[in-house]
């Protein structure tokens, strides 16, 4: 069990079992607030920065709103054209200034380990939102935390399942990311789904099967699905290949849709997908037909995402003990 | 009456009078809370998800500073390069996203109907703040709302009325969508005045007509406007003519001054515009020297805009009749 | 001593000994507010409009921080893209609008006189955050906060000193509001070191003159900082010189890091910068190895900015007195 209030996030790396457990039982307590079924300002007059150099509405907006759930104001800085780093202004100085302004702070930035080098210069916790290719541990997080709810609604458990990671396993850091995470659990089976080119490096299998786990690597959808309790499904970057040609032959094999999903899945496989999703015909890597289908967990993640950043903000700023004493009622209308 | 707790607000064709009536009730009593004379915090604790894939400073910041009014937080997005649309996602995932963020969402598109598309998505209301060439219905609420209160100072009302458009008739769509709030109304004089090339487009005119309203399409100032209890200018568009020498001819025509003022309208005719007024030479089309006529209500349109922002928010929310239950002192300066 | 409440902050010029002192005596009772050691409200529902027609995420930030320390909402605009100014609209009615939404308004604007000629059309106080190369009495009232501070610390006192200024003294504009101010103290000692192509503008060193003050210009470090209580380091902008090299060849003369203090300086010089400084090789003007002097005050700059911006708000708003009586328990986790 690591300390996390005071503490930066900035890796998977960071996380043992407990950790993630305590991080996961705060993120469920959260849920009534986010549902607004009840309301805290256990933050209220607190700052976050949320500081993103590199565009994400996604993200940036389920740190902002976590944030202001809990009563908290939100310093926004979006791109790196309004920023002093493109005066030359160093990392360590921008870290040391934003600090002075904020309680926490969530960044985001297109180079790796850019975050790691911030937080160096910043007093205050600072949460990383994704540094380029390298990480992005709240998404890894709100990942492992949605496999865990989805298969206790089917009374199954981490230990023991089945998943499947499907489309680009090369350059998607969140299946990196979430490999990791799942390592630290006993006995999964790994079913890895990808075109050739695109096969998940050979260090994160290292380390999944060094943890006693089981790897399948595979290059087609056809009997390699029928057991996987989890369908993680990612894009298939088509600027990858080396033609346009072999891109669309590629694609074809690896699209999800209701279709393939009834005759290659079996009926309890929840689908995820990082998001956002490609809805251009040309991409499709998961067929609006699949709305409807109550084992598409994609919107699901979306909410646990803003549970998981709620949790994360109350225990680096140690307010996990107090959300019930800073309550106050719901005065507005509640969605259904 | 509609229903609107947990509504969408996306066109001025969901409005009977009886509804507009409501909505205007609300907005007078936004305004001592709109002067800083009373404070609220009904919605504290609320959010509100200001989508402005559009630019527009205008509207952003009336939706946004209303919500503030009212105790809320807002989270901005601003522009669409910052946004998951541009990797492909659809509107309706965003709204799925951005539903799970937001207690009720404000949204401005460049594209027509993506408003309703993205309404669809959903679970909160979603409140139209422009959508292409469509509509803006909370301009045409503020421009109607305007016109109420600026005409019952000089003991007038909407109802046999006479008002006058001028200048782009074909392309402005707030005149189109207040033409089609006054068909609601009775015996409502219009005097369409526009270059030939710009006229009203004929379903609108239809509309006005088949309500038993009064039309009058002429192309030039000189005694058109004498009998006008309200002016609505807009803006000419030069890009919209074959030539520079011929949109220079008409602009020239429709231009409005103190001294054409004097001259065309009688001492009582209220001038509105839809803002932002162009005040460069070659526009000019509500010359500065008019900003000391009384009759210019161009600037108590933004503040009217502030108050049917805050009644939309109180209505879709259903927190109208708590305003006062959740009052708190002023304790700043507040400008005379 | 000038009235500040009700008023705008636009120049330097506006203020004199007594309203000076007022505003840090102010500033220094935020400071346990700024550190997050006591909480008020005392703005609670007021609104911030924050116009940043230029990029500074530093000054910007430093705003909304301190106004939201104070309990106050914040409504950005960011950029002049997004802003009707691109489509015609005049200052003066673009600051009608915005004073309609906002309790007070900071505004930065590329062009010289701008938020002049934008407060104007204001009703509520408008302070300067910087127009062009005119103005920014924010940053010069903290950097003349910070001086006082710092010698404090030293038992030395503004009246009297030594205050070496290097780099661009001819286009850097803090450099010229700050000797503006200082103008208001007695028998200070100005060293203006700075390539003969960059010298002070002679209007200021005119001012700095007649209010008796010296003023010694010089070009080269060697035998002009000994005696240096404050040494204030700006950016020497290469795109002022006729070549690369010659640019070169001066700027290797003003840089400054440890091995340069330690010969030059005496042991209690305080440095000053601007911010943000540059850190690229090229630029190096304040070297990364004088971060662990203890008389690099740059970073207590910062915090002082939020010192300063807050005490502005708080007296322009007159609340200044009403601090304690908004205030509330911090519940987070406090910085070390």
């Amino acid at each position: 069990m690591i300390q996390l209030e005071g503490s930066h996030i900035l890796s998977v790396n960071q996380f043992d079992l407990d950790t993630i457990q305590t991080i996961f039982s705060v993120a469920q307590r959260m849920q009534p607030y986010a549902l607004r079924q009840r309301r805290t300002r256990v933050l209220d007059g607190a700052i976050l920065g949320n500081l993103f150099f590199e565009a994400s509405t996604r993200t940036r907006v389920s740190f902002s709103t976590a944030f202001n759930l809990l009563g908290g104001h939100v310093a926004e800085t979006v791109g790196s054209g309004t920023s002093s780093l493109s005066k030359g202004e160093s990392l360590f100085d921008t870290a040391k200034m934003m600090a002075t302004y904020s309680d926490v702070i969530a960044m985001r930035h297109p180079e790796s380990f850019s975050v790691q080098e911030f937080a160096k210069g910043s007093c205050v916790p600072v949460i990383n939102g994704g540094d380029g290719s390298n990480e992005h541990p709240t998404q890894a997080l709100l990942d492992l935390f949605t496999i865990e709810k989805e298969l206790k609604e089917k009374n199954k458990d981490i230990n023991g399942m089945n998943i499947a990671m499907m489309g680009d396993l090369k350059y998607g850091r969140t299946v990196h990311s979430l490999s990791k995470l799942l390592s630290l659990y006993k006995n999964v089976t790994f079913t890895l789904l990808s075109p050739t080119e695109l096969q998940m490096p050979q260090h994160v299998i290292d380390q999944v099967v060094n943890a006693g786990h089981k790897v399948n690597i595979v290059d087609k959808i056809q009997g390699n699905l029928e057991h996987a309790d989890i369908l993680y499904q990612t894009r298939i970057q088509e600027e990858r290949f080396p033609s346009q040609d072999e891109a669309n032959k590629y694609r074809g094999q690896f699209r999800l849709n209701q279709r393939v999903y009834a005759q290659h899945c079996h009926q309890d496989t929840v689908i995820l997908h990082p998001l956002p999703r490609d809805s251009r015909p040309e991409a499709n890597e998961l067929n609006d037909d699949l709305n409807t289908n109550p084992n598409l967990a994609i919107f699901r993640q979306a909410d646990n995402g803003l549970l998981i950043r709620m949790a994360l903000f109350a225990l680096t700023l140690g307010v996990d003990s107090q959300l019930e004493q800073h309550e106050l009622p719901v005065n507005w209308y509640v969605r259904k």
